[in-house]
């Protein structure tokens, strides 16, 4: 009997090709080694080009208990459910910015610096610029959008030195002199000592270097400063405009946008000044949604940038068409 | 006066900053081609090892006329509007799924086939197969959910021969039995003859090998075939079964998601039995919803996986997260 008709049978083809499978020796699986294709994306805005840089992912356990200040474990659940999360664990994925310009190229945050665990999944922002082809020696600027570890790590190398030597450093005003400041270091309560600790230890090589920026500055022409305090006194987001392209870097203003852009309400544990980072969550999202303006943002999936669309009594992250046409 | 106090001031800021930049000279872009991340993405579904390949991505100018044919203009272009889509252009991205079994490596589906215009955005398949390091040879078998020029292309070589000479090809009877009759190909209506013109060209080198399968059948232990016809009158989707795990490869069973998803009683062109493809598309997404059985779909947008939730009338797609840990 031929061996197409029989598969074309139906009930007795499954037996034939168990057999036939089983009686042959597993294939080497021969230059199928199961890497990850490299995490960067490239976008255009105008003349400049940006790729975000993927710098792995952190897991927190349950996060239906005690990451949301003003929700109910059944409510975080319910929602994580709704939108396909598994509601037992939380992936904080880290993607960075860089922005490369005519007048050069800025990275926007650092990464959680590198990390010696072997089996840690955060720290990969060195292998994947990398793969990207970005030299760091040609990042003419590391510009900040707050202090948190995730964001400010990648300041030292693996031997504790300057990551960024060559490079300008900027960091917006009132961040720096709400972490530098002596008395807040001494007032903060216990749980956060570590927190002004690091950003003394991350930023210590670049003393005297450091340039500290206004609400409204302008980096590069067309790049500008934006304060969104509230996750942090002095959370700062960034507008580019050229010609008829813009785009928004907007660092935390969400942790993942199923909690904070399906619930803008909702304050997580991160939020220093949880009703202001509301209040300024709002005020942007409801600009960037109105105007469709492209963003990019620190923890949302990678490649971490699309348009927000305004839904229910939130929004809905539309996330930009990957495309293989830069 | 300190530049770095000048830059704390704000209004000073922009000017000093963009004249700074203005007298650099623009910092060559070393290293930075602008190239895209090859388009490839991993992840495991028990202890097989899914790897989406892109094919890359068609235009289509103004999907609101002629596109649906059960929707109006004005309904086309308020959901793609509401959805973030512009709607004078459709994007419709192909990619690939390959599975590494123990058993052996399947790839669903061909592609468009190598393209000749320099400025095409499709035809590449082979580059980021190369990418990511799957040798052609190495593919066992070559299983199709059906036979659109866009699925079948990539059986032959820019040469026109055979490009996959030794794997198995593996169709669903019922899709095999209707192209190849000549009865059909004879009352088929003039714009349809290229059709079943290029079905016949396309499987000419593999004559005499072609295996066909009818609906259920067990391509490898746990991979079996599902009638899932409407698209076409024999379209295929194929279910994978480990263990606990579990997905499914679902072919043409949608559009893109914003269309067929959101509405999934939206009749595009390329159903040829729309009804009873809109009834495949009901029982099927109602079962992977419940289930929440991770889907991949030849034109989602890349990397065209995740799972599938009821949303109001219809459905919406939860993108899988992009993760470097395979």
């Amino acid at each position: 009997m031929d061996r197409r008709k029989l598969l074309a049978t139906g009930l007795a083809a499954p037996a034939l090709l168990s057999t036939a499978w089983a009686q042959s020796p597993a294939p080497a699986p021969a230059g199928l080694a199961p890497t990850q294709a490299p995490g960067f994306y490239r976008f255009r805005v105008g003349q400049s080009l940006v790729t975000m840089v993927h710098d792995g992912q952190a897991v927190r356990p349950d996060p239906t208990q005690g990451f949301v200040r003003n929700a109910s474990s059944e409510e975080v659940a319910a929602s994580m459910r709704a939108q396909g999360l598994d509601p037992s664990r939380l992936v904080n994925p880290f993607t960075i910015t860089v922005l490369r310009t005519p007048r050069g190229t800025v990275m926007f945050d650092s990464g959680n610096g590198p990390q010696t665990a072997a089996d840690s999944r955060v720290g990969q922002l060195g292998a994947n610029l990398a793969a990207a082809g970005i030299d760091t020696a040609t990042i003419d600027m590391v510009v900040f959008t707050h202090f948190h570890g995730d964001h400010i790590g990648g300041l030292l190398d693996g031997a504790g030195n300057a990551a960024f030597p060559r490079a300008r450093i900027i960091v917006p005003e009132k961040e720096w002199a709400f972490w530098m400041d002596e008395g807040q270091a001494s007032r903060a309560p216990e749980a956060m000592r570590p927190a002004f600790a690091n950003v003394r230890r991350r930023f210590a090589p670049y003393e005297g270097k450091v340039e500290r920026i206004a609400d409204g500055a302008e980096i590069l022409p067309g790049l500008r400063a934006m304060d969104t305090s509230g996750h942090t006194p002095g959370h700062t987001s960034y507008h580019l405009s050229e010609g008829n392209a813009q785009a928004m870097i907007l660092g935390d203003l969400t942790t993942r946008p199923e909690f904070n852009l399906t619930n803008p309400g909702w304050h997580v544990i991160f939020d220093m000044d949880p009703n202001l980072a509301e209040a300024t969550r709002r005020r942007l999202f409801d600009r960037v949604s109105a105007d469709r303006i492209r963003c990019t943002a620190y923890h949302w999936s990678f490649p971490a940038n699309g348009t927000v669309l305004k839904e229910g009594n939130g929004y809905r992250l539309a996330p930009a068409e990957w495309s293989s046409v830069i």
